[in-house]
This record gives structure tokens, C-alpha cells and sequence, in this order.
């Protein structure tokens, strides 16, 4: 199979570097910027590899909507398999690339898109199948769990913490995707796609870290708790609910085990029970790596992992009831039903009695409104 | 694709209960004893379902060599798929069944036989089309590891945890293939097959955990350690290395996190970086999910995942090399380079100093030999 690869930034070029060393694969051109073309393989047509009749599949690790979404549809139209690890463009334009695919007899994955080098929506996929997916997430952020992990094994500050994971090129400049948890919903959501046929694209909830204090982390671990931040998705019944908040699990939980950067995916099976799976979830050859997996699925004779059913729908995530610990100003204790609360200065550190995820989010959204510091995760 | 059984104990009722569950795939006939084809479903004919052209695919979930490759053998040469759980099987008879398939342009898929539930083989064999795979292994037998985290949890001796856990059903009553670490030994034979297209059958070294006492566990914990059971393997050159051994681990590795009977299989790409895979070892609708798994993937196109270059080959734990705790009659001290030792009786604790895992298994072995008790387990 020989495949063309649309962008040479970090991943691009590991999947290149793959495709050269592998002997199953045959790398064809890259597309690259107008005026970037500085070597024979390197193209600024995606019109010339859509017409090459040589290129079996494209490999799109261009990031972003448009023109990934162009690109993509273009090679579909041509018959040419897409596999892509771009999570925004499969949130937003999964279905009708999938669509397209299926028109084109062409094949259309994604599992690079979530969790990096971890395999978890190619396993979900073939899993569902057979066997009913109770439920599924994890740490599908390894930017925020580095952030986390250095904060309470060192107690360091959020602030100082982001710089480090900056510098690292761990978090981008702009880290807003990664700290809210909007990264990590845009994963949960692809797993949704895949295990439920249902991408909600409203009344999702993401809750990230950029509210956490070194002061929480030192009061949680008293506690002998430990913060991670945690994408949830699943079916009631007819209605699916996907969400990310923090969530704080106690010592000997499998989330502990998860340092630095890592991501950690699981999924409760009816018939497989709980099945784990954990790996580096970014980088340039894990992320490569889950590509290049994809790509030898298509060569085994898989074509999609979105069903033709697939449809979007909206999140319903008033289902979901847990308790919550809750850091917040005194004044606003009253908010909250609670089980038990300690005043600390002008705050209060406090666990909710059970409350729906939905109400949680919208009373701290609410309370946020007039400008006051909150930290909520749930507990586990 | 329509599916005979072959075998109907605990886990051919779990397959034949998810094929007439699933939505992709269909049961035929089940595949019994002479004698006990009492329900209209089942058969004592292995050449009636050779025959019945409806039959795509036989899954065997019979145990055992015999019949079973027998079976297996006549399935392929009809053109039948087969996949099977059965790890003495595709230990013993691995390459040639895998030859027959190639033959006669069938399938013959076996990640049900080591992990369960764990996505394991299927995985790693996905993995090494395009990158190199550096090791492999992991707690590969869930007997063991819920005696162990009883032993370590509860403080229970060694003849306590193996009732119980026979009481439970988790070990049989002949344990020997899974305390004596044979069971994982299979198991790793299997992924050393898939992972390097070698399939190790001389050479290899099993040391499991019926000689820990309720005393090696409590001296172990007084220094923060845990013990779990690892098999493990890998190419170094040309060589491959292949055994199964006592691990002491801290308690902030993954491998603590592993709890009752589940498994925890992994594997390290140079791409993709260390990837791990937990879940439920073993069980009627584990094992059977993997089974169907298999045919999901047989329903894809993929056709074998052991490949024709495989050969049997012969280990070489020479080059292997840790330091390890012992637990042994002091008048065998002399026998080892040891780092440091703690008197108890009559016994000596030592840690040794770096010693190849060859040298250490037969040395263990040879004291054994004059009949006296030893306990040893790699420091990692």
C-alpha cells in the first residue's frame, strides 16, 4: 500500500520516516505548504495525489478544520483511503467524511486521533461488535497529567508548572485546549462515535485543571488522594452521556500508575469486563505509530470504525450523580448540599453530597460568573 | 460469517452465547463429545461441520493437544478459519496449523490464548508490521497473581491462597502449570512467535511462586516491594530471550496496580514507546470475547498473525541479566555473589549480585536438588 502524507510537521514526518522503514508500506509524497516543496517527495498539489493513481491511502497529520476537511474529502472522492489523527476534524466532520468513505469504497480511520500510540478506539471498535460497551474513558490528556503529576509530586504551582510543560513542548503556547479539558472531550467524543454510533456535539461538560492550587493538591494528598483528570463517556439507556472533570482517586487506583505524560483508556465490556490500556499518548513516533497502525488495519481489509448509523446527538449528562470535593469562598457554601465542609481563611474545602454532573457543572459555572475562584473534582 | 464451536465447557458457552448475540456473526453447530449431542445444535461429527459448507470458521475452545490439533487440522484443509484459545496448542502445534491455513487460503488467529480479554497478541502482531518490537511481557496468569495479592494483601501462606483460590475456581486441581509458571511461559512462547517469527521451544526457563512463604512476603514488604509473577521476552541480536520469574517491584509500578486474578500484558516499540495492556486473564466471557474478537477480525480480512517466516528456535537467558533476592538455607551462601544478607535461623536473605538469568535458575535448581527450600525473585 503506498501512502501519501498531507503535512510534515512533528508527526508527518515520523509517519514518513515509518512508512520509508517499513516493508509492508511504501511512502508516496508529502503535501506541504505552497513554496515548501524543497525536496523530489514533497508536493503542494493535493490535486496531483488525488489524480496519482499510485497512492492507495493518505495519512493527514495537518491538525486543524480546514484544509484538512478539504483534503481529506478530496482523497476520499478519488478513492483513496484516509486515516488522520487530527481529533478536531473528526469531532466536527467525522460523519461525513465516513460518509464519503462508504460512497467511495473507500476506508476512513482514526484512531491516531485518541490516545496517541495507545490502541484504544481500533480495540473499542472491534470490541463493539460483539460485546456492549458499558462505558469507556481515561486519561486521554498527557499534557494536563504531566501538569498534575509534577504538582503533587512536587508541589509545585499551576502557574510554574504549565511554563515547565511549555517549555518541554509538552503544552502549546496557547494551552486553553488542553488545561479546560476540551482536548480530552474531543477524544471521549470520538470514542462515543465509535462504541455508541452516537457523536454528541451538545451538552457536552469540561471541567480542566487551570483552577487547581498547589494549596488543593496539599489538602487532597493529607487525604492520601490523588487528582487526575478523567474523560467519561457511556449509555443510559437511550441517552449517552461524555464529559472530562478531575476526578480523585485513591492510591492504589490503576490511574495512580499513570505518570508524566501518559494516557490511560479503558472500557468496561459486557462480556470482556474492564479492559485497560496505557501508552504515550503525543509525540512524534507514538502518534506516528497509531497511523501506521491504521494504515496496516486498511491493509488487513478494514475500512471504517464510524458505522453508517453514526449519528450526532446531544449529551444528556444529568444522569450521572457523584459527590464532589469542592474548594471555593465561604459565601458561596450555601450553594452546595454538603457532607462535610472546613473553613480555611476566606475559603471553604468541601465534599458535596451526591449531585447529578450536569447541576455541578452549571452551579460552579454560575458561582464562577461573579468572578470567584472554584476547584471542584469528583470523588471517586 | 457463520461459526462452529469446538468444545462446549466454560468457555465454548461463552462464544456460542456471543455468536447468537451478535449482530455480525452466526452460530453453527457445536462440536461435543460422542454421546452427548443432546440438544439439536450440537455434534459429535468433526467431519460433518468439515463438510457443512455454511461453515466459515470453527473457533476451538477445547484445551489440550489432542484432539484438538487433530480437529483444528481437518478444519483449515476444508478451508476453514480456525482461532483458538488454546495456548498449549499454538505452543506445541503453533506453526504447523499456521502452515496449514496459508495452504489452504484460510485463517488461523489465536490472541484468545494469551491474556483473555486482553487485546495482547492481536495487538503486538499489528504492531511489529511496522515497528520494532524491543520486549515484551508481562503478568501473563491470573492464578497466581490473585494468590500473590492475597498472600500480600491478607498475609496468607502459600497452601491457604491455592485452596482458596481453587475453591474459586481461578486454579485447577492440578495447579502445576500455573504456579510453576509454565502457564505464562506458554503465553510469552506465543507473543516471542508473533512479535519475532520466532517461536522458542528449547531453552526456556520457568521459576513460579510455589516455593514464596507467608515470611519471604512479610521480610519483602518490610522494604516496600511487591511480587509479582513476569514472564518476559525479547531479541538481543539474534538471540532471543524467553523466561517466566518471581519479580519484586516497587509500589508505584504499573505492575502493583494489577489486582486479583487480572492480567497485564506489554509490549515496547521502538516507535511507539512501552504500551500496556490490562484486563481479566481468563473466564467464560473474557476468554470468549477475545475468541470473537479474533473472528471480528477474520471478518476484516486478516488471516493469520503468526507469519510464514516463523521458526521453532532455542532460547538463550544467558545474556539476561539482574540481581536478585533469595531466601535459602545458609549453607548455600557460597554458592552466589551477594550484595548483602540478613541471618534468619537457619536461612540467609540475600541479594545477589548481577547474575544472568541462566546462571541463577540453574544454581536455584541444583541446590534444590539436595532437597533444601529456595525462594528467589529478580530485583527490578
Amino acid at each position: 500500500m503506498k501512502v501519501a502524507v498531507l503535512g510534515f510537521g512533528t508527526v508527518g514526518k515520523g509517519v514518513y520516516d515509518m512508512l520509508l522503514a517499513s516493508p509492508t508500506l511504501e511512502a508516496g509524497s508529502v503535501l506541504v505548504r505552497t513554496g515548501k516543496c524543497d525536496a523530489p517527495f514533497k508536493t503542494d498539489s493535493i490535486d496531483a495525489i488525488c489524480a496519482d493513481k499510485s497512492i492507495d491511502a493518505v495519512a493527514e497529520v495537518m491538525g486543524g478544520i480546514e484544509p484538512a476537511f478539504s483534503y481529506c474529502a478530496a482523497a476520499l472522492k478519488a478513492g483513496k483511503h484516509v486515516v488522520t489523527s487530527n481529533k478536531a476534524l473528526v469531532a466536527a466532520k467525522g460523519i461525513e467524511l465516513n460518509t464519503l468513505a462508504r460512497e467511495n469504497n473507500a476506508g476512513f480511520l482514526f484512531s491516531a486521533a485518541c490516545g496517541g500510540a495507545v490502541p484504544f478506539l481500533h480495540n473499542l471498535e472491534l470490541a463493539r461488535l460483539s460485546d456492549e460497551i458499558i462505558s469507556l474513558g481515561g486519561i486521554l490528556n498527557g499534557t494536563t497529567n504531566f501538569m498534575l503529576d509534577k504538582m503533587q509530586s512536587e508541589g509545585m504551582d499551576y502557574a510554574d508548572v504549565l511554563k515547565e510543560a511549555q517549555a518541554l513542548g509538552y503544552a502549546e503556547a496557547d494551552p486553553t485546549a488542553d488545561v479546560t479539558g476540551l482536548d480530552a472531550l474531543r477524544k471521549i467524543m470520538l470514542g462515543c462515535a465509535v462504541a455508541y454510533d452516537m457523536l454528541p456535539n451538545e451538552g457536552l461538560l469540561n471541567e480542566g485543571i487551570d483552577s487547581l492550587s498547589a494549596d488543593d493538591v496539599k489538602h487532597f494528598q493529607s487525604k492520601g488522594l490523588t487528582c487526575r483528570l478523567l474523560a467519561k463517556g457511556g449509555k443510559v439507556g437511550d441517552k449517552l452521556y461524555a464529559y472530562v472533570q478531575p476526578v480523585l482517586v485513591k492510591a492504589d487506583a490503576p490511574e495512580c500508575a499513570v505518570k508524566k505524560n501518559f494516557n490511560m483508556a479503558k472500557y468496561l465490556g459486557k462480556n470482556s469486563g474492564q479492559i485497560v490500556l496505557m501508552g504515550q499518548g503525543a509525540g512524534r513516533y507514538p502518534t506516528a505509530s497509531a497511523v501506521v497502525r491504521d494504515l496496516e488495519c486498511l491493509s488487513y481489509g478494514q475500512r471504517v470504525m464510524m458505522h453508517t448509523e453514526c449519528r450526532q446527538v446531544k449529551a444528556d449528562n444529568g444522569g450521572c450523580v457523584c459527590s464532589y470535593y469542592v474548594r471555593m469562598p465561604k459565601m458561596y457554601a450555601d450553594s452546595f448540599e454538603l457532607e462535610c465542609a472546613e473553613n480555611e481563611g476566606d475559603n471553604v474545602r468541601a465534599v458535596t453530597k451526591s449531585i447529578s454532573v450536569k447541576d455541578m457543572h452549571e452551579k460552579v459555572k454560575a458561582i464562577r460568573a461573579s468572578g470567584a475562584s472554584v476547584f471542584f473534582a469528583e470523588l471517586s
